[in-house]
């Protein structure tokens, strides 16, 4: 609420300013175009990720008939992925675009905006964003950091990652050394692994050469192009840490604010449209990787025991809570978050879970003409 | 393929005979403005659907700047619900919003693009449309009639319905009177029962009098609000019929074409954005009123036995390859669509439905702060 006013205040400041236009960061408005630089967290047209922000770019300039474009840099292009948010912040850049779990340095709570352990799926973002409040609690975490910010992007569901032996019971992660950034790693180190960072074009080498033992991912789609499947034959399906990536396009809220009011539908309904292509293209192309991996490259599919599952989920409820204790604003993030989390989950159980599972039950339906 | 070299020679000609215009639907054209009409299927202000074609319209005057305006007419206003789709085809309006399987009787390939028993999910239709060569077919069919349809709203996972008495054997529903329409309708006519159509505003007296013994309506937030909980305290859970009831948008195709590309990338965007946020509202709002309907109102929820459930599946199965069988396009759309089907149930099992049922392992997992 309180965010919301000085968010108006700040669209009236702007406004009464944007002659000298001083704080704004180099957006040209010759001829009343406007030229932004996006900053992303991703390699050159990386699979999904960077070529999703290229989308919204592309989207951004056919809908506004040109009179905003947006030039998408790569990672270490203009700024390093991890200074995405400081150059935007600070107004070097007008947009990035990454998971908000990068930066949870500046603040702990940024990670539920992007993913958390057992937490949301992509369209439950939506239903906490839009109907449970998680809007105006990003605008205000967000707002601290002169920064607005939209879900542009998801990948959907993860996957566990690629392992070089069986996990067969907690105690297997004893000393395992796995690739897994962020919350996952906490609770990887909770049960007794050493999570490990690395960054992508690394992994294969380091599973290869044995410096790792095991490591995550994005899903089979990624996975498969990186070919992890030569060095590590099993694959642990359905991540726990990652249900998805929430992906944002985080705008300098002084460049935000400069937007007309029809240019902010426009890059309100245009982020809407990325994070749902996104999800149908990663649901697409998984689907289509996954079977290669199983049928040509003869993966092998694996899950973890429930008994595995219960002790990472009751890890992952301590951790993510911890989270929650930061400060009152993490609090209540954290409150709101649970409670979509918790209707969502009764919904689903009702709705969408039997129905999934009642749909394989016929062995006829869908025989090609 | 070929209804795109028509759809582009159209918009050829519709350019050519801009001046003239006479094909138009009266669209205003003062000052560069444009007044378009959208006729829809849904009662004044009805929660979900009504309302979601009015935020429609709002999110494309908003990001037009008001150069579109689309004057949102309830069923009968201008038409009645079942004439929106002829209204539009012919020119009277410019735009229907409602669900396509309302136009079997012109093209049963039309169930499709709405719904069908044991069929795709909301995120799955994006998939298929986008990935799966959905649009194309899509455009194809609307095409014939003159027609350019966009998703534009979403149920999400329907119910199953209002039973006065529980069923726990196929044989049960052997001389039942339920209120179902459509292809769901034609499933429960194999099984013995007797599908009953009814509009909306009639179920509850219907049931109340005796005169059904059964009702399918939406999910939990609109059936509550009708209160069939008071006349039938069974209710079913998980639809077999509707995974989602979809809901286009459709263009009268000369005055699609008539947009610039600009006007389409916006009308595309917003589509999506509310497709998406349709979604998120039912969800949102379905978790709310089912916690209502079991605290407060009692109601009995039930599922069908698996083995009720497998002979739905097996029926429905038939039911919907027979329109696949109507004619050539109904086959190329039936083959893609069970296509998208086969691969999207394929990943949902090594990915959401674990992750789902996953999730609700730990008992300590989101306690509030």
């Amino acid at each position: 609420m309180k965010r919301r006013s000085f968010l108006k205040s700040s669209v009236l400041a702007a406004a009464s300013t944007a002659a000298a236009a001083t704080t704004l960061s180099a957006p040209a408005y010759a001829k009343g175009k406007r030229r932004l630089k996006m900053v992303t967290t991703w390699p050159k047209n990386f699979p999904g990720l960077g070529t999703r922000a290229s989308a919204f770019a592309k989207d951004v300039q056919d809908a506004t008939d040109g009179r905003i474009k947006i030039k998408v840099y790569a990672a270490k292009e203009l700024v390093p992925a991890m200074g995405a948010f400081d150059a935007v912040s600070a107004g070097k850049a007008d947009i990035y675009h990454g998971p908000d779990y990068y930066w949870q340095g500046k603040h702990k709570a940024f990670s539920f905006f992007a993913a958390v352990p057992f937490g949301l799926t992509a369209s439950e973002m939506v239903h906490w964003m839009e109907y449970g409040g998680g809007n105006e609690l990003w605008d205000e975490l967000s707002g601290r950091f002169n920064i607005k910010s939209l879900l542009a992007c998801t990948t959907g569901i993860q996957m566990g990652g690629w392992f070089k032996k069986e996990i067969n019971a907690a105690d297997d992660f004893k000393g395992l050394r796995i690739r897994i950034p962020g919350i996952g790693g906490e609770v990887m180190k909770k049960i007794g692994a050493t999570p490990v960072t690395k960054a992508g074009g690394e992994i294969y080498m380091a599973l290869s050469q044995g410096n790792i033992d095991a490591s995550e991912w994005v899903g089979p789609w990624n996975d498969l192009a990186f070919g992890f499947y030569k060095v590590a034959p099993y694959y642990y399906t359905s991540a726990f840490h990652e249900p998805a990536a929430n992906v944002a396009a985080g705008f300098n809220l002084e460049v935000w604010s400069s937007f007309s009011a029809s240019e902010q539908a426009i890059l309100r309904a245009v982020a809407a449209k990325n994070f749902q292509s996104s999800l149908a293209e990663f649901n697409a192309r998984n689907s289509v990787a996954l079977n290669e991996l199983v049928s040509k490259h003869k993966v092998k599919l694996r899950t973890y025991s429930p008994e595995i599952m219960t002790e990472l989920a009751d890890i992952s409820a301590d951790v993510v809570r911890s989270i929650g204790m930061t400060d009152d604003l993490s609090k209540r993030i954290y409150n709101s978050y649970m409670k979509t989390r918790a209707a969502a989950m009764e919904w689903s159980k009702i709705a969408d879970e039997p129905y999934l599972s009642n749909r394989r039950l016929s062995k006829k339906y869908g025989k090609a003409i």
